[in-house]
């Protein structure tokens, strides 16, 4: 998507009438997120498409400033659906799912984090490589995108799992990161040199999980480099959300001949089985230090579009958000 | 592979000099399958490649004629690996997983069966249907191959369970085998039109599990079609053995979205689960009729290279075999 051509900036006047159960936002923060690009396609998919004429819509975390819903009272801290805007009408129908952020005000902990460590995408990673991956102690896990809000999660909670941790990502930088500052075992720059090779040379024992965010060529080289009964956790493939030139893969015969087990997950299916769990693990991993989490902060709501883009491109150094305003 | 450039007839005697342990067969049956055309390549992909200059191997029943153990005396007859040749010399270490057929040479059942409905292609289907396919009553199955050696028995297996059973095949006859031998609910030739659209039509409801024996073009349709939640049993990819243009599957995005499990497995490594029940069920099951099996039979150990040739471009009309001599 092009910024001014498929998408752009609008000024309308916030006047909303509340009914009965609705609230008024004050937006705070962003996320953008890979799903979104298929959002913005013809086709729906597990998502309803973006409607044309209207505010895209993104998690974000945000201030109540006008309520007719007695959970929501003025002042409470929310985490959910909004719009890409400052401020957002919600509708009573379209806050179920909205949390309160209880002590989000006093708390040194940056509202971003509800949208990364400690939101959607840490959930992801840490429900899915659970339910999907089965990690076990010694084996090898490969992770694509693996500097990305949920890649360098996903590492981080393998190696406290005790797995050898491999990495891909898209620059030189990416790699530093990942070896230094979260002691991945080996990773490699997908976009330099042969991918089957770098493959075999960071792990030449060969994979036992593929913590799969990209697909396409990385997957079928995945295939190739596979151990017997290996599990594929199909997370996302991000190198199809943005093509017209799907990227055919010819290797699948992998699947039968190593009993490989590849399957996909939504993280919203996995919140009544791993959502207690993951507020309590990964909280306290997060606010003892034992993780790290790197955000990349694009500031304001004029800079959205470009960020959403540039995310797609690899652009983003860690969990893309926006700041909108502070609290 | 081409009869007689790739591989050939070829007279010697047979003398052989018995080890302790060893026994000497006479070959009653053979039983040719897909997996032999990967071991004809150079690369080992699970299974060891045969050897040039040596007999090819097959399961076969066979009579022992000669023998110095103990557990397999002279007259004997047993199910295993033997060559494709009318007499084989089986080393100890070589008998090992080799049954004995108590009581055959009583029974009325063609030996035949034990290639096939009693023997591999059967546990294949069975227990490959419940560990990995996970079936319900009241869901679609969809299974290429549909008339072969393994899918004539999920068919049947899968309406015994409840399933609304859908099939493809490569010609119009087997077609009408599924509809009105084996009492498939909808089936068509994959030869004629466009595969996708062919599947729409016989399974509009979407289908729940997909018993994979084909690969390619027919996988990448059926992923189209897939339900939420699906399952592809991976049992084989027939369509990719015997080529060098392995089709690229430009989907698999479907398996995010769909929350689809596509798991491959080898039959060798589902025996200790569900061996015992197999031979209890579908020893009863076929023994009282409940179940049908087509054989395909060659007669004579000459006419083996062309019947596994046909197997592999679907001349073949149900399991595929070669009766070598009488008991
Ligand atoms: N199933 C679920 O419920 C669920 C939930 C959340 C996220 N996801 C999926 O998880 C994946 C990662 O999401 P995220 O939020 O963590 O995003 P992210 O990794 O923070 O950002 C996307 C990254 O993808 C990489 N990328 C973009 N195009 C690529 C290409 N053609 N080939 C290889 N890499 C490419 C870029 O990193 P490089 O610089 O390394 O190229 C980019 O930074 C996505 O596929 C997303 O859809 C799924
Ligand atoms: N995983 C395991 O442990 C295991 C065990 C046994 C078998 N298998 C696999 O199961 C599958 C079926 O084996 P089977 O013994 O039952 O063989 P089969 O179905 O009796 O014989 C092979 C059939 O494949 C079909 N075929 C051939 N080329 C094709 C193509 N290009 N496209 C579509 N169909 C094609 C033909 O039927 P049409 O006339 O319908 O085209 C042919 O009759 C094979 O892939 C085999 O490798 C796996």
């Amino acid at each position: 998507p092009i910024p001014g051509e498929h998408f752009g900036l609008q000024e309308s006047e916030f006047k909303p009438v509340l009914k009965n159960g609705d609230i008024a936002t004050r937006n705070l923060a962003l996320s953008l997120d890979p799903y979104m690009r298929p959002r913005m396609d013809a086709e729906k998919s597990y998502i309803d498409c973006f409607k044309i004429g209207e505010p895209l819509i993104a998690g974000g975390v945000a201030e109540v400033i006008e309520s007719q819903n007695p959970r929501f009272p003025v002042g409470t801290i929310i985490e959910g659906y909004v719009g890409w805007e400052l401020y957002t009408h919600l509708t009573e129908a379209n806050i179920q799912d909205h949390r309160i952020l209880h002590g989000a005000r006093e708390s040194s902990i940056p509202l971003s984090s509800y949208l990364g460590v400690l939101g959607m995408p840490g959930m992801t990673a840490y429900s899915s490589l659970i339910e999907v991956g089965a990690p076990k102690a010694g084996e090898t896990i490969f992770i694509s995108a693996a500097a990305g809000a949920v890649g360098q999660l996903v590492g981080q909670m393998a190696k406290r799992l005790g797995l050898r941790v491999v990495g891909s990502v898209g620059s030189d930088e990416k790699v530093e990161f990942l070896l230094k500052d979260l002691h991945f075992d080996a990773a490699f720059n997908y976009k330099r040199g042969n991918i089957l090779e770098n493959l075999r040379k960071a792990a030449p024992e060969g994979i036992d999980i593929y913590y799969e965010n990209v697909g396409g060529e990385q997957l079928e080289a995945v295939l190739e480099q596979m151990n017997d009964h290996g599990r594929i956790v199909a997370c996302g493939m991000i190198s199809q959300y943005n093509t017209k030139n799907a990227y055919g893969v010819r290797n699948l015969l992998q699947v039968v001949i190593k009993r490989i087990r590849f399957e996909g997950f939504l993280v919203e299916e996995l919140y009544a089985k791993y959502g207690e769990q993951f507020d309590k693990e990964v909280g306290s991993w997060f606010a003892n230090k034992e993780i790290k989490y790197v955000e990349d902060v694009a500031h304001g709501i004029e800079n959205a579009m470009d960020a959403f883009v540039g995310m797609l491109k690899g652009k983003n150094f860690g969990k893309q958000v926006v700041k909108i305003a502070d609290l």
